[in-house]
């Protein structure tokens, strides 16, 4: 099920991507609330879907927690950018990017006057549905609510400066996430691609992730108490790189979509 | 102005301090709502302020932004520990904690059994009252709200085995807030104490701090928007050191009050 965020005549709603009756095309059911704390009653409208703006499909309430170094291929990439030369780590390394810095699909994302160097690096988000704190391997995926694409949109050269990633990754606009977000997926080996004006500049599978999906989850519950609406961005593959003004990056997991936005 | 959240009768309130009319004690009178976001018209309550159970003043909804090595004693004392022979950053070092790690006076420091050296660090917070993106050192002070006593609570192995400090310094319980808002303290030389069972370990005064409190609002309003709500932490003075179980921790800082917890 692909469950959207969305915005038309000025009001936002929550709804369910859904086949038209007569299979002219994909229209959206409009849910009565937020399913993260609602369930999926819906108003009996639907809209078609090219007729509503897509919103970033969730607001963290809490926390966006982030992954460092899970693909093989990045952390070796990485390694002539900043000369460490330490194996990827044992543990997921964890971080965080603020709520203020999210937007939705088709939302511009700002490169900051302070950063020579604005990357993309796009990433799988795993969206939580309720509250877990110190879950199992074994329980992690049943606090999952879905999963949607992710941009890491990271300003390089003050990442590097400031050896804490805080202030280079969490720039507002730096957090896209959307366009929807699919409830059950099949990421036992899903594409994640990431193009820059329609040139592929990252390519990685889900089979290739160090820390599986399920052990994120628990280790992150570990640290902090998750919360239904918290988001997390489960690390990037090789081929990051600029994102110049003008330019259109797109970040697509198949089975789930395409999130695409302009830079300025 | 002092103001406080607190729950009495199973119901959660805002109040501010003041003297009971017959000069016998403390009192808070009830406010009508949030005054961050809806000002100081109150109820026409009073209640005996030591009835009242005190709760973490505010809960950000967004970001806990933190001042990383603002003390040029604690610099010092740092190389001992992590061998970063560094002079202390020319800008504010930003990271954040996230808002699963607040709790109130009285609430207790719970140690995470994957550490084995959890550490006070007592801090200045600001508490942010209005929204700033790229505000001036010299509209800085105009966005915040009021001051209270914060402790950075610092898992210090985690901290320096992952590099960068969001888990170690991330846990639940890890940032005690409060006892209350001082909306207008004076903070040119101000004392911060921290004690632990009654025994100073950190002395400090705003006025060793590298970066000022404009200089700190202003950098981090250029990195993320703040929200009413979003409180900041200005970095900690020397002497840092060990909480073990049935200690009792107390930061105090001159004008605004002592925050106290224990530590399981």
């Amino acid at each position: 099920m692909k469950v959207a965020r969305f915005q038309i005549d000025g009001e936002i709603s929550y709804g369910i991507l859904d086949m038209a009756e007569d299979g002219s095309g994909v229209e959206i059911v409009e849910l009565a609330a937020d399913p993260l704390v609602a369930g999926f009653d819906t108003t009996g409208r639907r809209f078609a879907f090219e007729k509503v703006r897509l919103l970033a499909p969730v607001i963290p309430r809490s926390k966006v927690v982030c992954v460092g170094k899970n693909y093989l291929d990045h952390v070796e990439e990485m390694r002539g950018v900043t000369g460490n030369t330490d194996a990827p780590p044992a543990e997921p390394l964890l971080f965080l990017k603020p709520n203020t810095s999210v937007i939705g699909p088709g939302e511009t994302i700002l490169r900051p006057a302070v950063s020579d160097r604005v990357e993309h690096e796009g990433e799988l988000a795993i969206i939580i549905g309720a509250l877990a704190k110190d879950v199992s391997e074994e329980d992690a995926l049943k606090v999952v609510f879905g999963f949607t694409c992710a941009n890491d949109v990271t300003a390089r050269d003050i990442q590097i400066a400031d050896g804490q990633w805080t202030r280079g990754k969490g720039f507002d606009t730096f957090c896209p996430l959307g366009p929807v977000i699919e409830t059950d997926p099949d990421l036992q080996d899903a594409r994640i691609t990431t193009r820059v004006n329609g040139e592929i500049r990252q390519e990685g599978r889900t089979s290739q992730l160090i820390h599986s999906l399920a052990k994120i989850v628990s280790y992150a519950s570990h640290a902090f108490t998750l919360l239904p609406g918290d988001v997390i961005l489960t690390g990037t593959p090789a081929g990051v790189g600029l994102l110049e003004p003008g330019d259109v990056v797109e970040v697509e997991i198949e089975g789930i979509g395409i999130l695409r936005n302009p830079v300025r």
